[in-house]
């Protein structure tokens, strides 16, 4: 194989060989490096897998906001990389986090899976930790 | 609020409150209910979560096949239900699963998240317990 890109260096090979969905990005996984609890998904583009690479530090791509977003620039919860993995279809992320201040969720809960289905509704079972409004308002 | 679907009964109210994308999937993640280990990540339609709900086992929607997928038909590596949670804003599925045989990768490995990222390279760090081979061509 011959190399196609100018800029293909040995460091961005690991880049090439995630497969990107039509818009660009990929799912990641936040997962807590010791509890192995899933903390949240969020997208990724390239750019923003490089930079997690590069600065040891969550950073996704907001859709919304159609944006890079450093994990924590506005809450501090950080998420430090412990480990990242590809799955064998190379189309899904996990980053294994030590999560900072120990709250991932917007909500201001560990994680953002905290409902699970009950007999047919979505019943919330985990606890808010932290006020919204603590965590933004600072 | 009024109903504004003929068919939506009590029991359907909870897919109603999934936020299906453009193409009517959500992503759903696969973690063992012992482990906690993230096992796969697949794609559910409305009606791959109704019926894994329905039939307490894993049932998702194959991109590439364009049809239901009931996750061991062919390997026997069936994902019974233990638990079904939703996140904050509600498009991505965690299933935590009894994962029968032991094996959820079509590589014959525990988990697709078989490679982690190690100086710039993908690397294999967990073991394949099974030829595929074995697994589905008996």
């Amino acid at each position: 194989m011959t190399e196609t890109h100018v800029h293909n260096t040995a460091s961005e090979k690991f880049l090439d060989q995630v497969r990107w969905n039509s818009d660009g990005l990929v799912p990641a996984i936040a997962q807590d490096h010791l509890s192995d609890d899933i903390l949240m998904v969020a997208w990724m583009n390239r750019e923003a897998l490089a930079l997690t690479v590069a600065e040891q530090r969550a950073i996704y791509w907001s859709r919304s906001r159609k944006k890079l977003w450093r994990k924590g620039e506005e809450s501090g919860n950080v998420q430090s990389i412990k480990e990242i993995r590809i799955d064998c279809d190379e189309d899904v992320i996990i980053l294994k986090v030590e999560q900072l201040g120990g709250i991932a969720c917007h909500t201001g809960r560990r994680s953002c899976f905290y409902r699970t289905l009950d007999n047919g509704e979505w019943k919330t079972v985990d606890k808010v930790i932290k006020d919204p409004k603590e965590i933004y308002n600072k």
